[in-house]
């Protein structure tokens, strides 16, 4: 293969802006692809702390200038230039507008109305059709939201709706994001459940078709709903619709060389999709094997992946106050009865227990904990994946 | 009428525990009413800036000593002490959880799966009965979250389910909150409209019976939809179980004055409701003239009530971000095209508009603003009722 | 007088950049003089939540293009785009820096060392020389912070330095700040005490030739010593360099009329000082009258002045934790023994005080009081000017 | 060496209120030394992020029951019980109070004038005399201002000086810190500089007799001016009174295995005083080698102590903003122009430099660094060693 430099285009969205009239500006990075092959829409940082995405969108950008590129690919790093930069103490104010307390990964848009009247309207388009046409009217839901609404919108809504303008354009979308402290982890739909044996990601959450106000859900949702509605009218549809959360790993961190490899993760994935040239081995199973143009260069690692259901994944809250020694291993399945972690209380040292044992009563794989040993009774202590299994 | 002096019992609720082992307590007030009159609960201050509602407590107290009592009377100030001390520069962190951005307001218990069993079980049980024992059902789906949840419970929610305990055994909860910057309202279940016109608050929100996380919805949706089931069995039912969030004003303010103002217009309500003795006369209607122990001392105020359906009610987002001169006077009709502020832009000055007059296309009734001058584009500027009528 | 329209200019100053890259821009704008006239600095909002000023700077623009400008006048709102951007919950954080605590108006600089070897240096030189020279000194200094610092500056002192070079180029500098819950009060260096009585302002702080980090003193404090370390040497220097901190009422507020009369105030004070043409007649002496270019455009309002020494002015912190409802009116002495305020404790309802009353043992006047009624033990209550006195 | 289990006593030391009324507590432990050796105080958590020195006190707690105790020691966890609580997002605000921004680290007290006329009256006194007389010369001045002070003390003040009661009352002051993201570092007074090597603690700061606020200051500074002064007079005092700030590593973490080994550092050094029975041997220099008592358990480690004056240690606030990538390790000399750390700029990919690596232009001990990897420009980056030199 002849490698070829691609061109990147930049563009400034417009996202907002602040009480001083300061614009709220997002960078846009672009590649255009030589073929019909799916597009892609990669975003990080909408969640404040969790700046590990834009290292990883760095290293996509480094390595996708020196590879044979067929689809569309748009990556936006420091999606939310509000999160991005408040600081409450040292540290980032992550996971909420500070002003309102609202979840910025929970303001993005879904109409279930929009999925029965279309199929009605196009019940013998063909697939390619239904496709342009579907996107379309999502598009112009946006729009509608972005442009026609008398009282308004959100901070947050208005940012996410922009990016979520953006996502809906591609067939393919990454959110990147991190937990607090905290394992790598892919929040993967149901259907897509092959596609995540192509990312090195050792956890899945196979989530199901209820949108929660995340980007994934409100951009795989509405193509679900859809290939459900025209099932149930005996014609199923392959859309190839799909969005991931990729947890990369712990906030407030940035570490690029941790970001190349997950850089090549993301590819591997790319180029098993076709986005990207080079059509990754199979994970686990080799079904691609004597392919034509198998590439070495992006095969997914032989690891054990371990996944659980959306239902599944429990938030374990403390159940006292006091300072945590957090004790058990991300990633690898817990014994029942064995420590999660050990509570200390020095206001008992003396008159009471100064040292706790957590536990729970059932076997479970500690996902992430929390970001600081200060803990109050009922903070998010660790979340595990219960009932899990193997893909 | 002999008054007597009532007497109050203390005791103190432990509701949580902070990360130095700090107990998080609740002071807890009780009146014996000397009859089965209805039983009341009164909470203040489950938002941390919220806190004139301590001092309307503090007035019902001084007042209730010397009133004759025919129901129980619980009344809880400083309902949320997390809230009530956290403080973010020199505010108080009002609506929600410092750590997880979750509305303090937004977490009580609501379990729509009860009504359907429970009215299989009862279909012949005495309004009484029914009454005793569905009340014994929602203790008991309280009490299995708080002790029998192997992976616990938010801070937030230990607070509130405590707290919904004991309006649970009440027949009327009040809820006293403050908005932002904001005229005196009252958010009042559908059903419950006549009793709206026996508080002295000039503007009313009809609620549906849709559980949204608040304390009065997660304390009359249970009954209203109870009530629907039997009504659906051909059986209908008078409960008399009522729930009001009263928005008391502005918050970060405490006036001992108007809180007496306020304290006689929830005595009004309760008068009205048999609590206390002395049946208050009609606020409109007169409908309780000629009862024989019509008391005088409280009656309704004679002031225009405005009301308007939850869904009628607006968030008006900023358009732009900039400092903002509030200008449209609270509570009174606002024709369409008048200002609702106007917007100071100082980075425009000389090269655009440095002032922006803000105003909305239709009549409404501003309720409350924003706290603060400084706002982003997207900052909630104003509520509004819209399609607004007179009860 | 035939009134021209004066042209303004408009720059951006960069001052820093955030995380994000996202450049921090303040807008300065600049009236030329027609002679040579003491030249003017006015800022605004360098404390986040004190807006008012911007408002004061917007109708001083308004005004200035018609008036008769002598000398040069340069105007910065937004002076902090840090803190005017910076919210925490509803409100903005005000005083200081986010990450670090450290109030923003304590991040001047300040060179005690500059004086003597200047003075050594230029004992014979001319006032005019003096000034030039040691202007460049000041500029020269704060350039050697801002450029050649291997170690760098934080973002406070980037931000503050910048301001404080275009500071340094104007004989006459006004900080437009407000307190919390406040008054209209004045910080006034000892030496031009007159000046205050040419402000519409009824309170005035005298301060000493200390600096403590703030703009005021930052632009008086080397001047004052300037003199002094001349005048022991026998030569006297009227500089006419003047530095005042404006106290304009309350935080978190925007009132464009008020602001209107603030603009006056200022203006007043402007034309005493020959900044603008009209003289303005004395405020309580009269000592103008009689002067040929009297104009009664700008005319000090005829109020009671009332001042005390800086070291009188006391910050009283609450004896107790409580919700506070404040009763002592602003700007007005109270005898000692009356209430300042009145503080709840509902926790101690029943069976301890749950309202306690707050005073001083002796005459003071109260000038503000905290942003919130909810107040630690040791909270800042209420500043009050104690053994004060009438300008 | 018979082991003797030691009693602890236990007590509440109340240091506050907040607004509902909540106590703020800190619970102190003493044991009582069994003979007239030195006594020691040790706090932690002052800062509310710094928790780890709770494990350590309670291992060493843990360890001082079965150890031979000859002075009395207090021990005090959650010295700070507003700052141990206070949560901005998961993060623990930690290094200032939210309302007012000082660092809750510099609010001890510290009276200068007090040491002249104490030299003046007790100049021919016995040494022992003036220990004990000078120790009633600081509780007093402190009570004082707890006590007698009219218009009240700040929160933090109120909380400080509590404990700085306690302090003063020991011979020996470890007040238990850590750095943001930090190695272990030792704040040593000059004089004390031999005591350091007997501290498991490869890094030493040597400070001067210059208050800033400190605890550690607080405690020597008055003692090391005394001492002072007496020499002046042509007296040379011992006084054996040393106090230490010691940075334990990285906020917001608990590791109960590490603590084991700080508190063997803690012991060694307080072994060493004769605080404990047990010699230990001396670090470098073998200068107690042939002692009788001389014990093997409280060995200091045999590592290399680099040191640096107070004033030769820098911090290095960023020159930019952006997402930083911290690369130089702790604790070792980086060379002039090794880099500290590399800059994301994701704004600038494709149109300016994406990634700057930032160096110093001579040879550094890197100690701490920035505890996010989003920094403002201007955020302090790195504290380094400079012009340092071993023990």
């Amino acid at each position: 293969m002849t490698k070829t430099v691609n061109h990147v285009t930049k563009s400034i969205l417009n996202v907002g802006e602040m009480a001083s009239g300061a614009k709220l500006t997002v960078p846009v990075y672009r590649f255009a692809g030589q073929s019909d092959a799916p597009s892609v829409y990669i975003q990080a940082n909408m969640h404040g702390a969790e700046v590990q995405g834009n290292a990883v969108i760095y290293q996509l950008l480094e390595q996708l200038r020196n590879l044979h590129i067929l689809g569309d690919i748009t990556l936006v790093p420091y999606a939310n230039p509000v999160g991005c930069n408040h600081k409450n103490g040292e540290y980032t104010l992550g996971r909420f507008d500070p002003i309102t307390g609202v979840n910025w990964n929970r303001m993005y848009h879904h109409n279930p109305d929009l999925v029965v009247p279309f199929v009605q309207d196009n019940v013998d388009a063909s697939e390619q059709e239904i496709k342009a046409k579907f996107k379309q009217v999502l598009l112009d839901d946006i729009d509608q939201q972005l442009d026609h609404n008398m009282y308004g919108l959100t901070t947050g809504q208005r940012i996410a709706y922009q990016l979520q303008k953006m996502a809906h354009q591609a067939d393919l979308v990454l959110d990147l994001h991190t937990g607090p402290i905290s394992s790598k982890h892919l929040y993967c739909p149901e259907y897509a459940r092959a596609s995540a044996s192509y990312f090195n990601i050792e956890h899945t959450l196979l989530i199901p078709n209820e949108f929660d106000g995340a980007l994934d859900e409100a951009t795989f949702c509405p193509w679900w709903s859809l290939a459900q509605a025209y099932a149930a009218k005996g014609r199923p549809l392959v859309l190839n619709k799909e969005s991931f959360t990729v947890e990369l790993g712990s906030q407030e961190q940035i570490d690029l060389d941790v970001a190349l490899d997950d850089a090549n993760s993301v590819l591997t994935y790319l180029s098993y999709k076709g986005v990207i040239k080079g059509v990754s081995k199979g994970a686990n199973n080799g079904a691609n094997k004597g392919e034509e143009n198998t590439s070495e260069q992006f095969v997914p690692a032989q690891i054990t992946r371990y996944a659980c259901y959306l239902k599944d994944y429990k938030a374990f809250y403390s159940p006292m106050g006091g300072m945590v020694d957090y004790l058990a291993e991300f990633g690898v399945p817990l014994p029942a009865g064995e420590p999660l972690a050990r509570i200390l209380r020095m206001d008992n040292y003396g008159d009471g227990d100064a040292l706790h044992y957590i536990s729970l009563d059932k076997e479970v794989i500690p996902i992430l904990h929390f970001a600081s040993a200060s803990v109050n009774q009922g903070t998010e202590l660790y979340k595990v994946f219960t009932e899990f299994f193997t893909l």
